[in-house]
């Protein structure tokens, strides 16, 4: 992946700027408005996006001056991180802010402003070097030719380190080469992602493991889309037996309302495999109560626009005349190779 | 690593049950008692240790004949991921005790009996393939030959994934072959790792980096410890400005007492180098007052026989009397480089 775009995207908002100033006009910034009854779900692309309304920070309106100043810093800083070949996490943006005189209550609004930054590019935080702490990894049969600095062309084989590869910059901006893996098989635990790797899993399934960790970092997403779509590879999504599962499959098939502003990290065709709760019951899955937490996500999820399918309504109301949860982990019941030889493979027909 | 010792243990234990029953006695497993009474301080290997008093599980014993049957099960399971070159999370074990009818009313009961082996055999739970979920990272100028099945011998540089390496079984197990690093450098955050590796500073410094994440994992100790001895390098440890922090770095230096029964773990030379109360105060560092849990814990701190030296009484003291925290990314506030260039340089002379 080029980073001379986003580069480019944020000359062309401080030349936007410096013009204003130039010409004794104070400058404004416009940018899509992302309150929520400016979210759709667009079908076709299927994932939320935003719709025409905009909002205005005008640094001429003591109202604005703030978040305008704010916005204009985190673009400086964000520039810098590309120019110098840096990335930087969430919070020690926030903190870097210090060393510039720009304040932020706390961390939750410099965060706010680099989704003003991302509303205002179109480009996620992660493509101008601001990452999460948190990694999920992938193993498999995929090479890959870093981009990153220092690295640049070096070929990567994703089965040479049998602990997998974390996911970070490195592996999100890598240029895939080769593959003789037939699918892209994701799986919530690290638990379930190391018995795929020892049991050799990957290699008679041929699948491209993923571990997503609960809800997994964009990078992640990034990367198996962009695997999916230069291989052509199905992916197949494998998580808990509960709303926060399924919702984990969701989000990589769908995305989210937060990420309204954000295309091209969405897998429409992606499948949920399981634990659906048709396999609690069939397979007689050690199971827990659901929770008051858990009956009140599925009420939600029941009115969400991306669970409006009938396999999806299915799912909601199996859960809830089943009311009751279970993990990945839970086929161990029938002994450590149980979901490896059997439920696995069944579901991935 | 060879695993032939831990499947001897194992087979020791079980030979002396069946022996038992085969000469018509009651089995009798007897173990280091690890009640809080009976843990203590050895100077000399600067770690907590088990005294002299024993318990048993004696099957004999109405009260007792849970626990064994479920300590005889834990140690069937581990002979069994031994052999057939599998590991296992702690939640599968858990999950797994339904495949052959042993109860455990919950994984805490699960992880007790673990706990149990490992006191019975004086190994750590990851010699017998069980892992907990969590992982840190390492990245640096070293080269390991991977033991696990089907890496066998192959050789691993620690340089050659620009996002890190995770610590996993494979790493753990790896013996290493050669480096040209002068230290060990372990930071808490994820992003002040990415930000060393990106810096090149681990080259500038000579430095083999690990990502602690909080309180690392046991086989994240290990690993430094087995380069710490393997190659004579000394251990320096960046965490946050809290006692929380500083405890991550004691507990790395000295070992706990929850792992009294464990041996090799502890690094007794390792260095905490901050941040420290006085880095807070010298660098006027961005800092948040301490709650009331932080200041608690630093009156626990003060009892506890691990900082006993006047160098740490000193920082407790310092940290009370500041009544204040800092992160490691606050130094941030002086640029994105400050720490690389001027902080760490100056702490690691």
């Amino acid at each position: 992946m080029s980073e001379h775009g986003p580069v480019d995207t944020l000359k062309a908002i401080g030349k936007r700027i410096t013009e204003a100033i130039g010409e004794g006009r104070f400058p404004v910034v416009d940018l899509p408005n992302r309150a929520t009854d400016n979210i759709e779900f667009d079908s076709k692309l299927n994932q939320f996006v935003l719709g025409s309304s905009r909002v205005k920070r005008d640094s001429s309106n003591l109202k604005h001056i703030r978040s305008f100043a704010q916005l204009t810093w985190v673009a400086y800083f964000a520039k810098q991180l590309l120019e110098s070949d840096r990335t930087s996490s969430l919070r020690d943006l926030y903190y870097s802010s210090e060393a510039f005189g720009v304040r932020f209550n706390d961390q939750a609004e410099s965060d706010r402003i680099i989704t003003d930054l991302e509303c205002l590019t179109g480009q996620p935080r992660e493509a101008f070097g601001i990452f999460p702490e948190e990694r999920s990894s992938i193993f498999g049969s995929v090479k890959l030719n870093y981009t990153v600095p220092g690295y640049e062309g070096r070929e990567v084989d994703l089965t040479l380190s049998p602990d997998g590869f974390p996911i970070g910059r490195a592996l999100m901006t890598a240029e895939p080469v080769e593959t003789d893996a037939e699918m892209i098989l994701a799986v919530e635990s690290g638990g379930m992602f190391s018995r795929l790797i020892e049991t050799k899993a990957w290699k008679r399934y041929q699948a491209i493991l993923v571990q997503l960790g609960g809800q997994p970092p964009r990078s992640t997403r990034a990367l198996m889309r962009r695997l999916h779509e230069a291989f052509g590879l199905p992916v197949f999504l494998f998580t808990d037996g509960d709303p926060w599962g399924m919702h984990i499959a969701q989000v990589v098939k769908s995305g989210s309302a937060n990420a309204a502003h954000i295309l091209g990290l969405t897998i429409p065709s992606a499948n949920w495999i399981g634990v659906t709760p048709e396999d609690i019951r069939e397979y007689s899955l050690p199971s827990e109560p659901m929770a008051s937490a858990d009956l009140k996500r599925l009420d939600e999820l029941a009115r969400d626009i991306r669970y409006e399918g009938p396999d999806w309504q299915n799912h909601i109301a199996e859960f809830r005349s089943l009311s009751r949860k279970a993990e990945q982990q839970a086929f161990s019941r029938y002994g450590m190779d149980f979901v490896v030889d059997t439920y696995l493979p069944d579901k991935l027909e």
